[in-house]
């Protein structure tokens, strides 16, 4: 389990080394969702994404020996990135394993920050396999991107910096894919404000978490379809125990949701939201008619969106 | 002409009603550069760019009788919106003559400020004739959207929020069209920075400033071919003898180190530029050897991109 000081120890332990993400505003939004909407900008934090928060307070937890020896992860996403340049940060050897369907681009970032990449077959029994005779050759220490204690109070210091910094807020948003900014989020958010509604944003193409949270056992995401490709994956015990315990409501959404939602952040605000990151704000505005006045926070998980077709008409 | 007292007087004019804009840093720009660059960031201000500053300034100024009446400019972007808003704000009717050929999206967005919209023909001809007869027929006020020493003023007032806020430069850029916000943005600086260079970036398809500067006489902009499409328009004699003063020198950019340059800031900042607003970036950085470890300043002035085509590939 994870409690609140976990996360509060988190915060001051990487507070220096992690952007302090800007809170925004938008009359647009206010007038759409007829409330005072505050948005967490994690698309602003380093990699593009809140991963780099729990990376690093895990990388940072490590003992020596775990340090010189090394870590380990699987990922094709955000995370493979964040614990990289954790790692990095730190002079952690990292090796991260990718699937062969990863984009190139993914593969390239996270190959910049330092670590050394081990392809394997896109399937998650394949991403295991190969971690695990990795570790059973050198040692490494496996980091996983959310069924891990210090990864969770690392994502919850997202809430925790945002309420300092916002103040009381009736209600709390959050996407969940493996439920790891779900659950730090919901454990920053239920300390700072018990009377403050923690709820969670799911795509409906890939609606486990909403199957778990209902009918109270975890239920694996099977061929999950969305474009929010961050929130493909399944609920860990770690992850589901805490959502249990802490989170009011879980809203699954629409892929034309998702995709209203993200446009509103690019052509209103002027940001780059990935799909993931705008589950959050598509979630409200489903459910916008129960918050009406109220001070409602809204966390924006991440930016890394491929621009290489928007970028092409632009060729030049 | 206009002084360093004007903008310093319209930035008291209008700072409670503006956006004060956020001034964003990049690790991943400051490396490419070799310097530390700051970049103020208009495309988060209200109508997504500088052009509201300009467009408050002058319409607050109007005498009552002025505001009675109305106002009129003709405009196929961005300062159609920010006359529309500016207007709508202080109660003034307005009348914006638009080119047949402008977006529907930008007319719908200035009729949705409570613009009245009067197409033309899209030549300058038609927009100037088309206003001239409006003027002639209801006595209205014609806020030309650079030729206007109210408007340079309060285009001059991002820099001067921005170098309050950010202290001493060694170098500032911006991207120069009709000079509006280059020569408000030059008074400004040498204002309060004296010793400060005052750089501008422009396309090399439109690089009538260029050789206006450069010769001695404005040279109109003729065919211009470029994306940056908010740079098309010619220096007027207001703002090339302020440029002739106050600034050090103009940058010509191609139209592919535009595209680099949007693409930066994008992908790696998260946050939408439009073409326009990342000339001065580019300039910058073709620029950059001659300002190693020094202190730059970088307005990036709008946000306003068509994103149909971007948003159609997740269309549902």
């Amino acid at each position: 389990m994870v409690s609140f000081p976990d996360v509060e120890a988190a915060f001051k332990r990487i507070k220096d080394s992690v952007v302090k993400t800007p809170v925004m505003t938008s009359t647009t939004i206010d007038a759409l969702a007829g409330s005072r909407v505050f948005l967490k900008c994690e698309n602003f934090q380093r990699v593009g994404a809140f991963k780099f928060r729990g990376a690093l307070n895990a990388v940072t937890l490590l003992s020596d020996e775990e340090k010189k020896i090394g870590v380990i992860t699987h990922s094709s996403g955000n995370h493979a990135q964040a614990l990289a340049l954790a790692s990095k940060k730190q002079n952690v050897r990292c090796t991260v394993v990718m699937p062969s369907s990863s984009p190139a681009v993914k593969m390239e970032a996270t190959k910049g920050y330092g670590a050394e990449i081990v392809v394997c077959e896109p399937t998650l029994a394949s991403r295991e396999s190969t971690a695990a005779a990795l570790i059973e050759e050198h040692g490494y220490t496996l980091v996983h991107a959310y069924n891990n204690p210090n990864i969770v109070a690392g994502a919850g210091t997202a809430a925790y910096e945002f309420i300092k910094e916002v103040g009381s807020l009736d209600a709390m948003f959050a996407p969940v894919g493996g439920g790891g900014l779900l659950s730090g989020t919901s454990i920053a958010t239920k300390g700072l404000l018990p009377q403050a509604k923690v709820i969670a944003g799911e795509p409906k193409g890939a609606d486990d978490a909403y199957r778990s949270f209902t009918t109270g056992k975890i239920h694996p995401s099977m061929n999950p379809k969305t474009i929010a490709d961050g929130l493909l994956t399944s609920l860990s015990e770690l992850t589901f125990s805490i959502i249990q315990k802490y989170v009011d409501g879980i809203v699954t959404v629409s892929e034309e949701e998702i995709v209203n939602a993200m446009r509103l952040l690019w052509e209103r605000m002027k940001i780059v939201v990935e799909p993931s990151g705008a589950v959050s704000l598509a979630a409200l505005l489903q459910i916008c008619d129960q918050f009406e006045g109220q001070r409602i926070g809204v966390i924006l998980s991440g930016g890394n969106v491929d621009l290489n077709q928007f970028f092409s008409h632009y060729s030049t």
